[in-house]
């Protein structure tokens, strides 16, 4: 089974989103600019959030989304539905899949741990990206699940919002910190879950 | 006046002690791992964490801190007080200075602002040191009196605890990242506050 990774763009004080959340703001007030590193760093073609925003995709054969961020943001992400591999999106409303061009969207309803399960399976021997929200990304690593962590450390303090690491249950987890990649958006991380 | 920094260390969880902080556990269950980076990393003199450990002091005139960091803290500073230059504590109980070798501690009932503009003063053309804890190091940042934020981000989930960062009042701020080192037991970030 390919390994799974957790990829989340944090302010330096943690928050993953603003306040209030929702579709006519999808990262609540103020987290816009936490993707700063992706709309405006990632356009200059040869730059490292470039590179750093490509790898999300390179070698990913399935990712796991909570329905939240589904719906939140479904209306963003185009006809191709922007992922272009099969999307494990965890709900307790079981579904039909959505399909948007080379992007499929499947609702499970079995846990964090079936969703990934099936998007291991789907991936083959590709890795499994856990691409938020923070409530879906939590119950991953608390159920031991996550691999590699992938942390964006936007560079501002965001001051209120949603938080990845926020309730407990994660517990102590070992790290080796594999990378670190600068730009002046955000300081990139990497993270092996030592196990 | 001297520039302010804010100097803590962290999980890549955002806290900065563990559950339970005492006078037997300094740093809380489990926070004692935070400090790895300062006492096995810096054991080694020609390593960077011994240099990142020895900045705390270069060019600082004066350092603030909380008034729980001081009661919890003093017995493990030793004879000569560890910090070697005046440090003010910030606290509602007023007491006469402690002197412990080259440093002496100052109580301050007069609020973060008082307790910076005193250490400003002390420290005459030095920086000044904010060390801790979360409570004294947040009314400062909330309060606009912080330059320079020093992060050490220490290479592991503690899991719960106390966070620099919680319950708000900082609010958004703009910060510009300036250096980023690392070792393998933190990533020292550094960042200056742009107004």
């Amino acid at each position: 089974m390919g390994q799974v990774f957790l990829d989340i763009t944090m302010s330096l004080d943690g928050f993953v989103a603003g306040p209030n959340v929702g579709v006519a703001n999808p990262l609540g007030e103020g987290g816009k600019r936490l993707h700063d590193w992706l709309f405006l760093g990632a356009a200059d073609a040869s730059g490292v959030d470039r590179r750093v925003a490509e790898e999300l995709f390179t070698g990913t054969g399935a990712f796991v989304m909570g329905r939240r961020m589904f719906d939140v943001g479904i209306g963003e992400w185009g006809d191709d539905g922007a992922f272009g591999v099969p999307v494990f999106v965890l709900t307790h409303r079981a579904g039909a899949p959505v399909v948007k061009g080379p992007t499929t969207f499947h609702f499970v309803t079995g846990g964090i741990a079936n969703a990934v399960g099936l998007a291991a399976e789907a991936a083959g021997e590709g890795t499994v990206g856990l691409v938020g929200g923070a409530e879906a990304d939590r119950q991953a690593l608390a159920a031991g699940l996550v691999d590699e962590l992938r942390v964006h450390v936007a560079t501002f303090l965001l001051g209120a919002g949603t938080r990845l690491f926020e309730g407990g249950g994660w517990g102590h987890v070992e790290l080796e910190r594999t990378r670190v990649v600068e730009s002046p958006f955000a300081t990139h991380l990497r993270y092996r879950v030592v196990r």
